[in-house]
């Protein structure tokens, strides 16, 4: 079976690893610690794909920015990528193709060819983490808009500018649903500025009546969320993936965003692709990319 | 050329006229009122289809409602339906083939066909009337998702539960940003509770400063979910259309949608498909609907 290089840029770590059109990781996982400046990350992305790639069909990598149509650059920066790329031609960084895409875009990808929106062709995965990211598909397509950057959760939850969010602007939703929204809600709710999202969640399996009170609220912040996206696209399912996906009371979830949304009924699920789901997801989508051109 | 007999049906008006290919008028337009059961509503449509179906390819219809992806049947009501349909199949009311779709989706095929975003293959048109549809283009298809009922304005400006919405549910962007919304907030400024959108829109026009400032807050809550819509699809353009779109400064909104959002610049755009938008689209539809069927 074909095999591509798939490389995840972090902010701490870099992963690459093959995988194959089945989107099975075939390989052990290199493991290399992010440096600091972009520079140094492109001069570290050569030398991993001049490592491999002769082995396979091509590079693929997953990155935080918004990644244009064509697949070959960073357009957009965020607070996630604080480093930036210099306006980057990744497809030069290789003699065999490079494909990029947005990590978010990635792991949504990952979940609906392997994980848990497999065989619903209308579907969201929000990767709650530290921020949160968004891929959705519409009709079987990865959604990119006009210049390849669409899928951002920074839509607002509030007009009353109570939380500033990463982006610049107040009150997106990614400052009320991600890791760093919990913790928000955390220090309203404690007057304690130094909590963090594992103590909220610690107390919350301890049954600690705030830190329920707290989870919930960060819950019904992401409820609220959910109820807009399932109102726009009517999709099959919305998963929800990332560091704090997991946390999330799915089928609690559910049932508020039905009774709720004009639209017909959504499922919420967790996602099931795995820890490396942006290296499966963009490895797959260079497939679908390269595998077209090929057929054309 | 082609052409189709194309039917509006709205909350007071039932319009209905000729409609060819290249999306234009080519009769007289007929004006019935709008019967006030869903029977009687489909009698009438029964009766203006059997006058009319020798002449044309097909019948089109543009409805309130969300219409399933066969564009046969309405299968979600809205307070705009409030008569609703009994799940008519609307392809049985005539011997030719006969295409539905709601009201906002038609409306934004319109301007994407011969209006405000022709050539924009990523775009959204918000019907701003007494409620607020939403039409979506991407890659050149309407966004219909798993059912057909996409496209719908039902996300949160507010988790504080201060606007009950037509929906049932609280703070939609529908109850900020449509006529209703704007004579709400009229009513929170002023107290008046008989205070209409004429009178704003009147008090507008001669500077009348509080009528200014309810007015602004109306376009802010508008540009607030602008903000989202961009950021979410990364759109070439966002039509504002119906009989509250053309109050919008739309310079104005699209400056400060475009400081804020973390996608690339859009354009806010006025439509200027006309107030039979709906039975234009309609029409455009079912030809590209009916054309790819007989090409197949």
């Amino acid at each position: 079976m074909k095999k591509a290089l798939s490389i995840d840029i972090g902010g701490t770590k870099i992963y690459a690893a093959y995988v194959n059109e089945a989107g099975e990781i075939v390989s052990d996982i290199e493991k290399h610690a992010t440096p600091k400046t972009s520079e140094e990350i492109i001069e570290k992305l050569k030398e991993i794909i001049a490592n491999h790639e002769k082995e396979v069909e091509f590079s693929a990598i997953s990155t935080a920015g918004g990644v244009n149509k064509e697949n070959t650059k960073v357009i957009c920066s965020t607070a996630n990528l604080p480093f930036g790329y210099p306006k980057t031609d990744f497809s030069a960084l290789s003699n065999k193709p490079v494909f990029v895409e947005n990590d978010a875009n990635c792991a949504a990808w990952a979940e609906y060819k392997i994980g848990s929106a497999k065989g619903y062709d209308n579907n969201i995965t929000l990767t709650l983490g530290t921020g949160v990211g968004g891929g959705i598909i519409v009709d079987g397509k990865l959604l990119k808009g006009k210049s390849g950057v669409a899928g951002e959760m920074h839509f607002k939850m509030s007009m009353d500018k109570k939380r500033h969010c990463s982006c610049g602007a107040y009150d997106c939703f990614e400052i009320y649903a991600s890791g760093n929204g919990l913790r928000i809600t955390g220090i309203e709710l404690t007057g304690n500025k130094d909590i963090t999202t594992y103590d909220i969640i610690e107390g919350v399996d301890k049954g600690d009546s705030t830190m329920l009170r707290v989870y919930n609220i960060w819950q019904n912040y992401i409820i609220a969320g959910l109820i807009g996206l399932a109102d726009i696209f009517d999709p099959d399912c919305i998963v929800l993936s990332g560091s704090m996906g997991k946390f999330c009371d799915v089928e609690y979830m559910q049932e508020l965003v039905n009774d709720e949304i004009v639209t017909l009924p959504t499922k919420i699920l967790h996602a099931t692709s795995g820890n490396y789901a942006g290296m499966i997801g963009a490895a797959l989508l260079g497939f679908e990319k390269f595998s077209q051109a090929c057929s054309k």
